[in-house]
């Protein structure tokens, strides 16, 4: 958890956290082990917004989701949260 | 399959071939189905370049691998292709 923004809301009221998560690890490429370092915006929609929004940057996590795409005018990917574990840290 | 640049070579002779994924789905948010789309751009490495670069834009396809930044100096992500599966219309 690199950052973690204030909850939000939509205009219908749904509550948003925004987030970025920092990841890395080792993975395989063309059969090779390689060194993996990725930044990804996240959200979190309902009741899931207020469990991201008190997380402590920092901690570490492990999540799952969708990507989509930001907005209709922004289409850099956001990765849309299902799940958030707490490992330590926080 | 949205768009396939042709085959280019690292400056230690590895092939890579990029493209740019677009996905559409439903996915379920906050208990709520919803339409998803995202592109993402994504890469291969090594013998699996040769088989991407020679996709037919358009078609269907399903891939694993991981996200990664781009580069030290642009973080944005990229996919990198550790399968490509053909589904149709290539």
């Amino acid at each position: 958890m690199a950052e973690v923004l204030p909850l939000r809301r939509t205009p219908a009221g749904v509550p948003v956290a925004s987030c970025t998560l920092a990841h890395e690890s080792k993975q395989i490429e063309a059969g090779l082990s390689r060194d993996v370092s990725v930044e990804l915006q996240a959200v979190a929609v309902g009741d899931l917004a207020a469990v991201l929004a008190v997380a402590a940057p920092g901690c570490a996590i492990r999540a799952t989701g969708f990507m989509a795409a930001r907005s209709m005018r922004s289409r850099s990917p956001v990765l849309h949260l299902n799940t958030i574990e707490f490992l330590e840290g926080n």
